[in-house]
């Protein structure tokens, strides 16, 4: 076979409009087990939309974009169903930064010859495809935006929204999460930013650079501006697919409110899609009334589902779309709160 | 809080007609990972229900029933979507015909007391509870049946076809499987019979006959009883919901055959939904691809789903039934053909 | 490559003598998560075994034996550390009886090329692969005892007696768990016995037998017989490795007494190794917590363990084994109580 | 109860020169499922302590030093057995900084009152207890050890120098990972550095700087540090103690060195243990064979382990101690080639 023949397949986002899931939902919460977890957490979100006072923090973990759900988190942006995303580097970059430069991921399958798909130059995620000469272009196309910035350090909000700037200015990406997220002044915070293809191109910076000034990434300056973001919001509320990183950071934020003698509330609402497991006490797992030991979630809303997320993230997305609570919700503009004035 | 106010929210029953999963399952399909997994496996099924040489075995295990899944079965039952059931006693005996006798199950949580739980005689399956004391009334209305029959060696099948009849003359359980499998001529296999509030009320039965004749139930029996319909169906295909004993029992029934020295095929088609993990070696996770090496499950048209079955069941049944290929398809009264001649 | 160089490197069997799992279980027991949990587990072990009253009972499910634990197993019946078993048919008949008629299970890989498998006869269980030429060898003598028995219904216990009895007749099965627990009077119960190698055999003899009396196999009685030693021992205790129907059936044996109006106390003892998940609602992965719910296990003396079993229940039993407790105990002879006289 | 009565029982760290794992290891190998994985990997860290080429990368993710893990890494360094470390800040800093400022964690349990946990100021990691004022103080030397750097970017690396320093000056943490590190110039790496209790200080530090220079941790110069490390050796191994953002990190410097036109091989060997799935296409759980296919591991040396770390890993570690393979091993220096000279 050759590297065509691997690559042929496209991944399609999935459109959560062209479904109503609330007559599923509704059914699911007079049920059991997940369902019901799933109904319940449904609507927790839903409540979240309807709260004027709640701010709404969507995390990200896991290989979500390349695997179809990029369309619904742009959708979420854009009817204000979210207001910032903290996620991880390889689905802002490496998955939506490069899907908006015109490359796909593709349909392929765990039962694939690893070394042959290496010397194609072909990588594997699961069951899809990525080609790896296009994640090069994406690795050099952020090295290239590093360049055009004044040497200094960025928070990973910051330098995302040069990446939206960009897409912006070529008309890339219509229905990328980064730029539309640009253009609707929605901060997006990776704290690990290095870990991924924007990683590369900045090392890639920094190497040439050599002793020269550079743009370096400060991960302080992203937890300073998420607080406060927390500080600015009268209640807050936490939707996340998967664990890892971005959950432990927007949970965080109640305590470093604290830390700097704010007066906040712990997150009033807060569901969790994810297949971890709490008995090894790993972060991503660990239960949301665990979380409320720590000062961090509130008690009452909220809700774990165990599912993996491209089964259950369409349907309570989609539930929430078609409630319309939304409707009422205005974009919070915080990258104008960050940047424009101090608190 | 007294037993009453736990046993307040009735979990109510998933109607896979009441919402149609087609453009879930059409979007899902484009994507990876589970969602593409459920995708695949419910267009497998749909392709068993249009092949017309294909007898579809529906393998139950877990607390499905309890959960609010007992409608659905009911209703493939009715509409020719399945024409036999290996399950569990569980599922057939404590849930199925308990709610027959108008019985209920109950919504609760996982963070109950159990010790005050146990006081006052409320079971828990996770976030469900029984009434113990309407179990009891369910073991004691088996042994009355068992009474009431001849002393001999019965399968599982025959016993519970003795259970729908039984719940015909009294006219219960319209939504029963236990029923409208007796009424369709459906066999029903539970290779653990004893292991269930069955296995209660026989244990009560051959107690009270003491050195008399006594009903018993002889599992070979049920295994001969099930290679009869392999060697009398030219393909068949099998649907597992959860794994265990009933998925072990329909895939070994091609070796049965072969054994008997009968020439069938491999299962043509098969699918599993379940949660359980493959890198432990036990069954209910092992896949179908390692079946395929003990000549059980044919290659090509077999998928695994990982996934929770509230959540993926009722969306696999309702594209099915939604796609109406059932439609042709008939009864195959293959208790008749058990009960009334020899092949 | 031919099916010799495929069936090569033998699994051995562990030997729980051979190193001293103290030391390592003391460290665990001052940790966290489930290296705690194991150490509890042992403890609770060890105290049963330090219990006059109690009578042990070991459940195994999962395909443990072919894993290289049978002579764990082996070695705790001869060491008086076990008093009756409940267990899958596969364990039991398939690997037990099986490696007793001098077949081997081999190493391999789970990225085996199964059709190739298949078309060579060798049947995978994940990374081990069996010869099926040889598991037929197996069927067939089941078949033979069967036909050699009188026409009656029997437990599954009393037939795998007989199981017993013919290795003994004829000298094989040296670390044979079958041939042991018949030497030791000690019954093994299992409830799917027609799900395993022991059902090929059995449907060939009540094939053959056409409309002549046959061997059954009745699950009930393997219940009542069960129950019987319940009510004859003032506490019990379960060791359970891997879940599904033995956990359950052993479980469900003190209600059964109560049915019968028998006074008997929960199992006052419970530990579990397993990787199931409790999330779903399923039997395996219920937690025993939650059976105390059902008035099956009493609390303070219960732990589940959240492990792999081939790497934990070797710990478990060595630290068990070397503290030596179990050296003060007799052997309880459960099959003559069951064969020789009533209660 | 008190808050002294829920801090009572200490956590007490595992060390393996107390017990000698060779002969289980040994055993499992001759197993199958995760005992024979587990053996294999321990085979294969082995190797890589015998090879003289190899530099061994630790990845550290999961609550492991709270839950008694941390003296086989301290002694793991201690004794040449690896030469760099990617974590994650929890390991480093809230808990191994944190007992290095002579507090400490607490055995506790699951099933607590976590509103009266958070009343009393206690966090809770699944079945341990932290005594939230204790991290608030670790917090804040984070902060004073910020406030005496000169105000610039710093990778992670250098700044957890800055804490060893901080120890070593204080006399503090003679089983800290943190000063031992400091102490034999082995590198740290922290890739999300803030996400942790460092965050919370150098949040702390940021805001209280106002408009004046600040410390700021660059997650690129991170990166670029390690890109370094791995030009320099002729062969790396990767020993993985789940996924996460450390597990990523390392594997994908393969790829940095390439983008900066450097010739360095995959990592040769490589290990995980983590009880992460697969099947959804997570990081944490994805194969190593995956990781071959985007060129990062190579193949023939690799071996995952599903298996909860607190049991794995103690063993694994333990079977390479007392095989001695690290006594002709020296330390590497590594923060001396980052710091003393540019490649």
């Amino acid at each position: 076979m050759e590297k065509k023949d691997y690559l042929k397949r496209e991944v399609e986002h999935i459109d959560i409009k062209s479904f109503n899931a609330i007559p599923i939902i509704e059914q699911f919460d007079k049920t059991a087990f997940q369902a019901r977890n799933l109904a319940r957490a449904a609507k927790i979100y839903d409540r979240m939309l309807s709260d004027k006072d709640c701010s709404i923090i969507l995390c990200l973990a896991g290989s979500l974009f390349s695997a179809g759900l990029r369309k619904i988190v742009h959708d979420m942006i854009e009817n204000n169903m979210v207001d910032m995303i903290v996620s991880t580097g390889a689905i802002i970059v490496d998955q939506d930064f490069f899907e908006a430069l015109e490359f796909k991921h593709f349909q392929g399958t765990p039962q694939s010859d690893d070394n042959e798909l290496m010397e194609m130059m072909i990588d594997r995620i699961y069951d899809t495809y990525i080609d790896e000469e296009h994640l090069r272009i994406c690795d050099m196309t952020v090295s290239e935006i590093a360049n055009n910035l004044e040497a200094a350090p960025y928070s990973s909000r910051e330098f995302i929204k040069f990446m939206g700037k960009y897409l912006k200015e070529k008309d890339m990406g219509k229905e990328s999460v980064v730029r539309i997220s640009y253009e609707k002044n929605l901060p997006i915070f990776v704290p690990a930013f290095s870990d991924s293809s924007a990683g590369f191109g900045l090392v890639y910076h920094q190497w040439n650079r050599k002793d020269k000034l550079k743009v370096s990434i400060d991960s302080v300056k992203d937890f300073l501006e998420l607080t406060k973001i927390k500080v600015n919001s009268k209640e807050t509320g936490l939707v996340m697919i998967g664990g890892g990183v971005p959950k432990n950071f927007a949970q965080d934020v109640t305590v470093a409110a604290e830390i700097l003698e704010k007066t906040v509330n712990m997150h009033k609402y807060a569901v969790q899609i994810t297949v971890a497991d709490e008995r090894d006490g790993g972060l991503s797992g660990s239960t949301l009334k665990e979380a409320h030991s720590w000062g961090k979630v509130d008690e009452g809303s909220e809700q774990m589902v165990f599912s993996e997320a491209t089964i259950a993230f369409p349907l309570l997305a989609s539930y929430a779309y078609h409630r319309g609570n939304w409707k009422k919700r205005k974009s919070k503009n915080f990258n104008t709160l960050l940047d424009g004035k101090e608190i």
